[in-house]
């Protein structure tokens, strides 16, 4: 990870569009752009054009990508305020397409609680802390089209 | 779905290219490319340059997008053979990455038995016939990077 981001800019969402777009070529490519950050929740956006598929609707591996890109973003953040040496991975992830998604795409991924708090332990026990996020897809209006559940590892790099 | 394909071309391999790049801009964007395809399997690449993630492996949103385009791409050719008013959609799906991704991503998604035998009936009970699919993901040399399952959902639109 390209290291822009500092403990203390650990929600700066300028920074963090920045990072994913030389980071993951494939953000820039399909259009996406984080829209909001904050220690509780984090937002993303992708224009239908990019993402559509042969129904007229959002893509399914669009779809999906916005959501993964928006619960990395989140954790990712949150890791930034704890160490400045973790890498966040995600581990596994179920989505589930409930309607097609006619529109501009859209992901939140929130937090209940201050996980966090959890990962010091798990760090103290294991080499990655687990962390479960859900994460809501849709169009502006609604964010009914998908629903996302995906669990990231974040590997706390101790310094020699 | 663009009308390229007609149920005596259902398996071939450069027309289903041509729809997903035509239909799926996003598969072109990505380098998506099918590389085999037939009645009982499908495989598809794409280069790690474009769908690269910060930490230099495969980047996980596109190892979901490779895995449910082929996937897709089978169920919709299987689905060719018995209908052409068949529209096939993602209903879900989960992926377990196992391990960093590490070259260009190759996907292979197979099929065991004769699914599309139970469609018919499921056609006559439902509005769709539901097929799950396993799906695994990796390199060239080796598919243990990452394992989906999805369940795709078989339309057949009746002909008035």
């Amino acid at each position: 990870m390209s290291d822009h981001l500092s403990q203390h800019s650990a929600f700066n969402l300028a920074a963090w569009n920045q990072l994913i777009h030389q980071d993951i070529p494939a953000t820039l490519m399909l259009g996406i752009r984080l829209t909001q950050l904050t220690p509780h929740c984090a937002a993303a956006w992708a224009p239908l054009a990019q993402n559509i598929n042969g129904h007229g609707t959002g893509f399914a591996g669009s779809i999906y990508t916005l959501g993964v890109v928006t619960g990395w973003t989140l954790i990712s953040a949150l890791a930034k305020t704890i160490s400045s040496n973790c890498q966040v991975v995600a581990g596994e992830a179920h989505i589930h397409y409930r309607q097609p998604l006619s529109g501009n795409l859209v992901a939140r991924a929130e937090l209940n609680g201050a996980p966090c708090a959890s990962w010091h332990s798990q760090w103290q026990s294991y080499r990655a802390a687990k962390q479960p996020l859900t994460i809501m897809l849709g169009t502006q209006d609604s964010l009914t089209a998908a629903e996302m559940t995906a669990t990231f590892y974040i590997k706390k790099e101790e310094l020699n």
